[in-house]
């Protein structure tokens, strides 16, 4: 008996483990590489950048979800380059050979040319980006309370988010909340409720690829929690100071993006035909031209349903890893390949605590109800029953007590007050009285 | 009516946060100034470095603690320097004056001049040297699995804890249990079973402070979790390649440093007289001699009881931080200054899922009750109602399910398989048929 077929699955995402999980019963051996030790549920990660959640509710070893699966294994290593005529991987150390592989590697946030605006305006793909805009939110309010020049208040006081597409919309909501109920009462030298949240969109609404009235809906939803939204707005330069929208300054602190993709430069390895984000072009069957054993799934792939670009979510990813993994069990026994059908299971978004917009199978559903069924959907996909317990009662918990459970500062806690060192002033008196320091 | 006197509390610690609390009712000005903007409940960070809990966890933001008491501000600063003649505190940016001071800044590990090992064996006091540990203990067994030399499995599995006080003791009875229990069924190219476990300790018994019998009821509790324990072991080098005990040398990928005291360096700027590991020798009433009105308190005061010194242990941080509030309430009324009493609470430290030993008002305990007891107290002091919830579910989870949830290598995820780069292979073949790559 020849040995099994060897599947490398790069990358831990919804395709890769979707991938993996379907070949658990085939007489294959899968190595998943990936070079981080878990799988982060995307969807949720605005929660953890608006210390709604830790990063652990809402990620999960990899090791730990294959741990009964006796086909496979996994590696935490970074892969530097394919090499498709030999089969092999390029790793960061060392080499892996495949039989089969599946390049599931996503894609993270464009800049469309300007890579030096992510120093100001960071986006949000990694655990690491998560906390590093959480720092830099609870940090704004730290400074604006040491803060000497009153003057300074309104820039530390505003929150520009880049992208109006789902992220975008989810943190713009969920940040005005932080300041006008989270926080509201825990400063002494300004008032939280202050806090003015831009949401700035290059299209002509919010959510471009919901239907326009549940735009129309999702921009009353957001301008009620107190959410400016600017639409039709481009952006043509952030730096220390803020946004430029073309002659208009918007004087800003903190900036966060979500917008563009671009897709991970591993695409480019293989060879194949790109679209202009730097998705792969594959064959109906997701196998890329020439190499019926390379198979693209997830956020890396370009394939057309409907005459549409299948859209970069949480569903396409499952539905493609799944996809790819069975037509490796074909080409396994020898059987011909079948094509990828896109099932388009509607989308979601959610809009601060208790609203949301929504369309599934031809329905569409605003507010409260919108809220709900976002919930149970990402509750039930959550990876892990532990997780969907945990991340319950946080929502449960922020939910009745406004309260938000993660809120620490880690990393380089006390070093954003940067504009009160430009003052050089001693932090101005507190209440009750306003007397001397 | 005079201005409300300022009374200024460096440090958000135990003994910080009950000074402010205990001021509450009093007709001051407080400002709590901390260079993190958390409250850390320091007992259960071993929890955090071995994976079982979050950080977000064990951690709560001051200014929600204090968010209800109106005398009270929070600011977010390092603190670099006192002024005892000009009663004013140097800070990063500006400074602050006081009326009163509360120095609550503790202590951290000492490496007995050996500064140089901290990089080779970090210790545990802040949020960040947890995840650093957790990155290390998972790191390593990641490196474990990628490593293609076998003779190199020994020291990647080897965990050296230096130091068994109750630190050290809880790090490397829970360090065992994740080898032997959690991810015991994770890894395909070793067995996490044959982890080792070696605790070393300077004195003649683990925890010197407790009852010998205590004592020697823990050594056979971490033995029978398999901990080698090394009493009477002075650790003489540590470096790339492990630890030296003189001639003989462990070789260890992975040593924790728990080890030592030396109080924070601001105690040395109030000219007090200190005891070898910096801490400031006070008054009875916690005072500086020469400087009625400021207080040292916490791990950082240096005070005898009984002819003892008082340890560094959360009650008598308490205990210090609720003296110094009432001398500084009864100064600003005129009234004199009481000594401070120490009530000893007794000692409990856990071992393990459920072992441990306690000793309260005379009793003394072991096992499964300790452990328990241990549980309750804890519990009990955790500050924050929902951290109280999410940590016992965490704990339930993992006593009934063996189950780490906070598995997450976050940083530099994919670095630490440096053994595997000396070697310059190929990861070795998966199961279950050990063929090519």
């Amino acid at each position: 008996m020849t040995p099994a077929p060897h599947v490398v699955i790069v990358g831990g995402g919804f395709a890769g483990l979707t991938a993996a999980r379907a070949l658990r019963k085939e007489r294959v051996r899968v190595t998943i590489v990936d070079r981080r030790n878990h799988h982060l549920f995307q969807p949720l990660l605005y929660q953890v950048a608006t210390a709604a959640l830790n990063p652990g509710d809402i990620a999960y070893p990899i090791r730990a979800v294959v741990r009964h699966q006796h086909n496979t294994r996994t590696i935490l290593a970074r892969v530097d380059g394919v090499d498709v005529a030999k089969r092999r991987l390029v790793l960061d150390q060392g080499s892996l050979d495949y039989d089969y592989l599946i390049l599931a590697t996503g894609a993270t946030h464009s800049y469309f040319g300007n890579d030096g605006w992510e120093r100001w305006a960071p986006g949000l793909k990694t655990v690491e980006d998560a906390l590093e805009i959480r720092r830099r939110v609870l940090s704004a309010f730290e400074a604006a309370e040491r803060a000497t020049d009153r003057a300074q208040l309104p820039a530390m006081l505003t929150f520009v988010v880049v992208g109006a597409g789902p992220t975008g919309v989810e943190l713009a909501g969920a940040l005005s909340e932080i300041g006008r109920l989270t926080v509201a009462r825990d400063f002494r030298n300004f008032d939280p409720r202050t806090l003015r949240v831009v949401l700035v969109e290059a299209a002509d609404r919010v959510l471009p690829p919901f239907a326009p009235k549940l735009s129309a809906s999702a921009r009353r939803q957001l301008e009620r929690l107190g959410v400016e939204v600017r639409t039709s707005a481009r952006v043509t330069r952030i730096d220390h100071d803020g946004v430029w929208l073309g002659e208009e300054h918007l004087a800003a602190r903190t900036v966060l993006w979500a917008a563009g993709v671009a897709a991970s430069p591993l695409g480019k390895a293989l060879g194949a035909p790109l679209d202009r984000a730097g998705r792969v072009l594959v064959e109906p069957d997701l196998s890329i031209p020439g190499h019926p054993e390379v198979f693209v799934v997830g956020d890396l792939m370009h394939i057309e349903a409907r005459g549409k670009p299948v859209p970069g979510v949480a569903p396409a990813a499952i539905q493609s890893g799944r996809c790819a993994a069975r037509n490796i069990a074909a080409c396994a026994r020898g059987r011909p390949t079948r094509p990828f059908r896109y099932v388009d299971k509607g989308s979601l978004a959610t809009i601060g605590r208790a609203k949301g917009v929504g369309e599934i199978a031809g329905l569409s559903f605003t507010g409260f109800f919108a809220w709900w069924v976002w919930w149970l959907v990402h509750i039930a996909y959550l990876i892990g029953f532990r997780n969907r317990i945990v991340v319950m009662l946080n929502w449960a918990w922020q939910y009745f007590a406004f309260s938000r459970g993660a809120r620490l500062i880690t990393g380089r806690a006390w070093e954003p007050a940067r504009a009160a060192a430009a003052t050089g002033g001693t932090p101005a008196g507190p209440p009750p009285t306003a007397a001397k320091v």
